[in-house]
């Protein structure tokens, strides 16, 4: 084959492919708030949800954060983030994950605080996104039903999106959710003896 | 079994955890840069690289981005990321996906553009992280050779991390790297009928 046959059926694979993307893009008309799940053992979970809160507030948009495991928060995140002033709130509620406290107790009342400024939050008409960092592990570890979980973010304003991060997410809110992603590891460095290291992992 | 007994369960279940975790933790000494790569056909692969530049610009580090595929590019992360000034460069290179170019010739050639801008930053002390965002699909489409991309990833300087995103990751890709996260698709709005939104596809 010559090299403008080669050209030719390159030109032609892709005028396909671009026919039916643009034929999936037409098909979809409704704007609403999505609710998001990423879930999964892999890294990149939160990371993801920071990037979308990034971009959202590149569009003039205002975000709220709310961290269900992290407490004591001062990472990387928090500092860039500062930068945008009042459009961004950040709430980390956590007391460590729950290997850290030891204390059932304790996990469910710190739960139960976040989830207060969470349903807050869901109300709000101003407020783009809404991120439930870690929810998926007060979930599972049951310091707080589903029921009570979905009921709320099904009743937000209905531009809203909101966004719920952790590994092991639950059956009923994967089903409940527009969007999962799953984050799985592939390959990981702290096999190789690499430590955590200042903006990568904190 | 009473209250007591449970709490004292749970107490013993996650300090169990609790010292796996710090032991592994303490094993983990070596520092340096890491090669990661975010593959797979799921939402969140360049978000979350986004995600960690975020991270990084709150360490006061210095970050580049090179865009393979994405070019023109007005999205919510350009505007975000203008309020960190010189700290970050931003190169959208590529031209669009390739079945909107449909022309091969053409997109060999804006890959080298933007592979010669990465082996710039490839190069430099002074950055602490390299994104080059979408690099697989112009690996995977042969715009560029796997070898040249692992060798100049392969001879940054020790503490600068490089993370590579995009679909279909070549094999040699993922061996080469220290980090491999591959986001699956579980669950898409799309096909709900709901189209792409600002700040949360763009």
């Amino acid at each position: 084959m010559t090299a403008t046959a080669d050209e030719d059926r390159y030109r032609e694979k892709m005028a396909h492919r671009k026919a039916i993307q643009d034929e999936e893009v037409a098909s979809k008309t409704e704007e609403r708030g999505l609710f998001a799940v990423h879930t999964g053992t892999g890294k990149g979970k939160s990371t993801a949800a920071f990037g979308l809160a990034l971009r959202m507030l590149g569009r003039g948009k205002r975000i709220v954060v709310v961290q269900f495991i992290k407490g004591a928060w001062d990472t990387g995140e928090r500092h860039a983030l500062e930068r945008f002033g009042d459009m961004v709130e950040w709430h980390a509620l956590g007391e460590g994950f729950t290997w850290e406290t030891q204390d059932r107790t304790r996990d469910i009342a710190s739960c139960e605080r976040a989830w207060a400024v969470a349903e807050l939050a869901l109300k709000r008409e101003d407020v783009a996104l809404v991120i439930l960092d870690e929810l998926n592990i007060a979930l599972r570890y049951d310091y707080i039903a589903p029921e009570r979980v979905l009921a709320s973010i099904a009743a937000r304003p209905k531009m809203q999106h909101v966004w719920v991060t952790g590994r092991n997410a639950k059956q009923a809110v994967i089903e409940a959710a527009d969007l999962v992603t799953e984050m799985t590891l592939v390959k990981h460095h702290f096999k190789a003896g690499v430590k955590a290291q200042e903006g990568v992992e904190f």
